[in-house]
């Protein structure tokens, strides 16, 4: 499946907050066999947040994420900027109102909170554009929302990262698993001789291993990292193919008087 | 100055790499007083970094920062992907060829690299955009590059953060400082009363002072931090204000049977 997130956060953009929240889904997304296209950072504005929106369903993904900007302040805005990118209305969900009144409760009475009832500004986190389902929040208070828009499933979470994971953990991990294809990677250390160098050499045999996505990286110390991946659906035959391409790489590297450098 | 980022790199996508360098330009344009509008991180497609540089064109930035896939292996195409995108073809540059040389020929002489002289995808990375100017990296081998399209100025850094950041200070730092207005912001903590009970009155306080942006943020210990900031040409009057807006701010909080924790 093809997936782009959806960052909504002034707090990102201005250096603030860094953003932990992409990194940690994409390695899972990753990990399932699926894959991130796209991560886009934006402000809290209704008319910014509709108009990616937009743009980012006419790209067609199979799943967009949204994170963040689902509290109860005057600058969380992104379900209202959602709705508009769908050209729905915002509706009172019962579900979502009944959860939110919950948690308040739970913090009054634990003694988090002084205030108790639902106000504006609590029952504003329960109105979710129309034909939307609300995710359960097992932390916070603002529930998370699912959404379809023909081919595309929205799914909105939490900006807060305990919150967001827990419901990524809960709503997410199920779907990603179903649809398994597992992501392989391998690699080695070498060193001697320089990534440019190497280069000839990993473009041919990406060729010739056109599953294969082979990738260097300049490593502290001056020394090189390859990295071979695959997303297989016969993990057996996917880590073959790897270990071929690895053993023929460090073939090269030795011929080019480098030292490779195995890792556990 | 509106500023968006465009990062380049299947590493961040995949969750590999955490993408600090964002985070880490944001503060500092922040901080001398312009606003990061959007960061947008792509894979590493020649018609995916074209047709996003087209999208992000179109809004018409001050500024477009670029960081990642300057190098010399395949999988580096970011000055392909940005020639297509500006409809310019890539060009060898003397300059570029010439610092690259001058890289390498280091690189040998200090005895980290085994090879001296100039090959094809060494040379790859002194093929620049048409008419840009080449900037130089004091750390690696990559140039940077700046180049115009009509009113926005475009700047590619390597996306190796400790090569971005010294040709971020050594390029942007000054550009940035000329066009200077001062980010402040002061804030404090609170604790027995909710966001969703404070919302009312900063919306009102928002409403009151135009200028300013205030923000609050659950955190850890069930306290909630506010922030108020303002981009300010005059920083005293700037402070002033913000204090005025806390000082409200305090009595409100103190009034709803609030702890104010200040900070240092």
């Amino acid at each position: 499946m093809n997936i782009e997130m959806l960052m909504i956060g002034n707090e990102i953009l201005i250096g603030k907050t860094q953003d932990t929240n992409s990194n940690w889904m994409a390695k899972r997304i990753t990990k399932y066999g699926h894959r991130v296209k796209r991560i886009t950072t934006i402000e809290d504005e209704i008319d910014v947040i509709s108009e990616t929106l937009r743009d980012i369903l006419r790209r067609n993904p199979d799943i967009i994420l949204v994170s963040g900007g689902l509290g109860p302040t005057f600058d969380d805005m992104t379900l209202e900027g959602i709705a508009l990118g769908l050209n729905r209305k915002l509706e009172l969900n019962g579900q979502a109102l009944k959860s939110i009144g919950k948690a308040y409760k739970r913090a009054y009475e634990r003694g988090i909170l002084k205030l108790e009832g639902m106000t504006k500004e609590r029952k504003k986190m329960a109105y979710l554009p129309q034909e939307s389902i609300p995710l359960p929040n097992s932390i916070g208070t603002a529930p998370g929302v699912r959404v379809r828009e023909q081919n595309t499933t929205i799914y909105i979470f939490p900006g807060v990262p305990m919150e967001m994971k827990s419901m990524f953990r809960n709503v997410m991990t199920p779907f990603l698993k179903e649809n398994k294809g597992e992501f392989i990677e391998k690699g080695f250390l070498f060193s001697e001789i320089g990534e440019s160098q190497i280069a000839p050499y990993t473009s041919k045999l990406e060729e010739k291993y056109s599953q294969l996505w082979i990738k260097t990286h300049p490593r502290i110390g001056l020394s090189v990292e390859v990295e071979v991946s695959i997303t297989a659906f016969n993990i057996e035959k996917g880590e073959e193919l790897i270990d071929k391409a690895l053993a023929e790489l460090k073939e090269t590297i030795i011929k080019l008087d480098g030292k490779v450098i195995n890792r556990k």
